[in-house]
């Protein structure tokens, strides 16, 4: 049996509950942890959910951010270095990247605070995660103000990917899920994923 | 161990190949069915894996489309009638979901060369998948031209919200996974998932 649920409906929630429900609506998301610097060398790490691609000719990724929020260490970090990483998470390691959303002071890093470790590589400007399977580097490129609920929209253009070597395919697919990466739902639900198949292209 | 590719591997990729890797690396991805009306009556459906959460208050949730692909006939729809539908996918009907990505002319209904039923409900201005547990029905608020690649954001508020009845928790949360939605990743794999846990909100 299926229940309906209307805008007036949801407008009368409580603002909490109407958070949780929202936030599910949308179906499974990438949670992702992003690691930004600031220019006193001081490390920043938040998880975030609203990642979505934009393009693969340049390579281009973006994500969405309340400005009010403990993420605006990592806004103020992404417009000031020019660059950040996207780190996904594991099964051993989503209870310390969840914890990242605790309101931490600007001096703490989160890397310390939920011990993740800070790796700086290749000479790139923004500390990757180790713990994490998969990890972006990313060229700050664009930022859009929403101004229809005023969060903000950072894309970027991937400048390095690293990966497990035996999960990528050989037509380009990287299997993620292979690497261990997981989903979630809502606000604080994390899932493994059971891949059901990958389907050829289709044609009419 | 771990393999490097940086942006100017990337760039030299054949153009398929960069675009299975590119899709992959975003981790985990919503993905749903859109479904449309023209004003003269026509259906469409499209699948669309770029689903973001925008905002709760008011309820919004956008997409990116590619302007030059099978989805124009999805954007014409929405900017003409104002409203669209967005439907989760399940096991039973991802084949069926995956097929609508398939290049149809403009007078094929993608419910008719897919098998999936049409669902006209409570005067919403928008076709339904029937087969789908969980549905949104979505006023169109805002394009958003992203200049850099020529892709197009769509912001919608959502009007209504469709759901298995024992799947909503009493804090709000809607449990997807109970309600088969899958997962998706790359251009073409689904998943099913199996939740890990919940965590309570984070506190320093």
């Amino acid at each position: 049996m299926k229940t309906q649920i209307t805008n007036t409906e949801l407008m009368q929630m409580e603002q909490r509950e109407r958070a949780h429900l929202i936030n599910s609506v949308g179906g499974f998301k990438s949670v992702c942890l992003i690691g930004t610097v600031d220019e006193a060398g001081q490390t920043n790490l938040a998880i975030f959910n609203s990642i979505v691609h934009i393009g693969a000719n340049p390579p281009l990724i973006s994500f969405i951010m309340r400005p009010d929020s403990v993420e605006r260490h990592t806004l103020a970090n992404i417009l000031n270095v020019g660059y950040y990483t996207i780190n996904h998470l594991n099964e051993t390691i989503y209870k310390q990247a969840h914890q990242t959303s605790a309101r931490y002071p600007k001096e703490v890093s989160e890397f310390d605070s939920t011990g993740l470790t800070p790796e700086f590589k290749n000479d790139f400007k923004a500390p990757f995660v180790a713990e994490s399977q998969i990890q972006l580097g990313i060229e700050f490129k664009e930022r859009i103000n929403l101004t229809i609920n005023n969060t903000i929209m950072i894309i970027g253009e991937i400048k390095e990917i690293y990966f497990p070597t035996d999960c990528l395919l050989e037509d380009g697919y990287l299997d993620i899920e292979k690497a261990g990466t997981i989903a979630c739902t809502g606000l604080d639900s994390y899932h493994l994923t059971q891949r059901l198949e990958r389907l050829p292209y289709a044609k009419p």
